[in-house]
């Protein structure tokens, strides 16, 4: 088993230097490491305040600590460039490369990851996130015209948590409904989502895992019984294949996975709807 | 202006190589690029039918693409390497002097990065999703012990978004609740947000701003006029000065930095209650 501490240092969020850091780290099976997330690293104290932690993991450790680091500014780089450990400087590795095939400078200015609450895409995302409040579990069945994706499943499938993630992610508005058993006895798909088939992905779940987490939520209920989630997994998964309407089991993958297949899977783009 | 393609390529998701190439390319101010995204490829067939989607971009665009990758086996990154352009293979350039420097070789196994269904820190997002979904614009005041962040603030300043974001990213368990006009003319928290004064943190916006997006709303109405704005902001603001609240504007952020700057002004973190 290899311990280490792992630094992630931004001038910014700190997002860039967690996801890439993160992903490349997770290669390594037997590694156990503490993360360490410092952002906003932006001015000379700060940077000589990184680099006095660095120290102290180091003694603490008896090993290097490993630094993943997107930080822009020169003088602070320097500094950082004195800490003990391996480091990889993320933004410096692909900048200097991409100005000699572009042929333009790069501007060296923190912070622009993201983009601005100006931007239209951005506020595409923001308007998404009210839509899929709104639209959640069957709210709302009104307004499935202006859905980009409706999400559909059992009762705690995790419709909402990906709803939101499609949203956030990718400005997607998408609305979720919950299959029920009403549905399910009649094997047939309910009336306003048939008129909206080509929105639909279906979501379906182990039903050993289904029990678990109903069960957290009431516990030895009929609700969360193995034998109630298998008869409503099955039925489900039924009307999915009858339909033929897209799906897959959540039980595997994480919110980012399963949005990512299904982007892959539907090639679903957002639609604007003029206001009236 | 320097119009490019530029290919976000991976065996999973996707996720790492659009993020942190996003990051590299925001600093080329006259960039303007196509993102195109290719997840999930993860077999020979697929490799060449990115290579051939590459070639017919440097085509139309008369010059070589930019291109990010995480695709971790051999074999496909062979092929990915015949297509033409200027390629970044993000993992490689990070997995070999991390084997050296850790003593352990890397698993190259795909689609490790965003966590498994199973892992705790996983379930404590979706259990957070979930919290911020039930405990959003004080539809819910009674489980606020419950919640490691309480997001204050006037009615369309940004708390749902943030607390979904809080949620998801980071698993905090984030409530929110909006600061209303009975409130301000009391100049008062109201009590059950008194009771919880370390956990609040502010919001605020520019009135400008924050009566635009109400007119998308409620088009001329007192509600989005701008002079009412003008008085809940102000009001607001003065609030957070009384009790000690520390707070900041969303109008210059994305919900990535405003949620990373609340983590580091606040130094929250999620605090695991055991069921009864």
């Amino acid at each position: 088993m290899t311990k280490r501490t792992v630094f992630f240092i931004s001038d910014s969020t700190g997002i860039t230097a967690k996801t890439l850091g993160q992903s490349v780290l997770s290669q390594f099976d037997n590694l156990h490491y503490e993360p360490i997330v410092i952002p906003y690293v932006d001015d000379v104290k700060k940077a000589h305040a990184c680099v006095d932690r660095i120290i102290q993991a180091e003694k603490a450790d008896g090993l290097p600590p490993i630094i993943f680091d997107t930080v822009i500014d020169r003088e602070l780089n320097t500094i950082l460039a004195q800490a003990p450990g391996c480091r990889f400087d993320i933004l410096n590795t692909y900048l200097k490369p991409l100005e000699i095939e572009l042929g333009i400078s790069s501007s060296e200015r923190v912070g622009k990851a993201h983009g601005r609450a100006s931007d239209p895409e951005y506020k595409d995302r923001i308007d998404a996130v009210h839509f899929a409040m709104e639209n959640d579990d069957g709210a709302n069945i009104h307004y499935y015209d202006k859905a980009d994706l409706i999400l559909i499943g059992v009762s705690r499938c995790g419709k909402t948590p990906t709803s939101l993630y499609m949203a956030l992610q990718y400005g997607l508005f998408t609305a979720n409904y919950p299959i029920t058993e009403d549905d399910l006895d009649e094997s047939s798909l309910p009336k306003h989502l048939k008129a909206h088939r080509a929105k639909l992905f279906g979501l379906t779940i182990d039903a050993e895992r289904l029990s678990l987490i109903r069960n957290e939520r009431r516990a030895d209920s009929r609700y969360a019984s193995l034998r109630q989630c298998e008869y409503e997994v099955s039925a489900t998964e039924a009307i999915y294949r009858r339909y033929g309407i897209p799906f897959i089991n959540t039980a595997d993958f994480s919110i980012e996975e399963i949005s990512a297949k299904i982007l892959d899977i539907t090639g679903v783009i957002h639609h604007h709807h003029h206001q009236p």
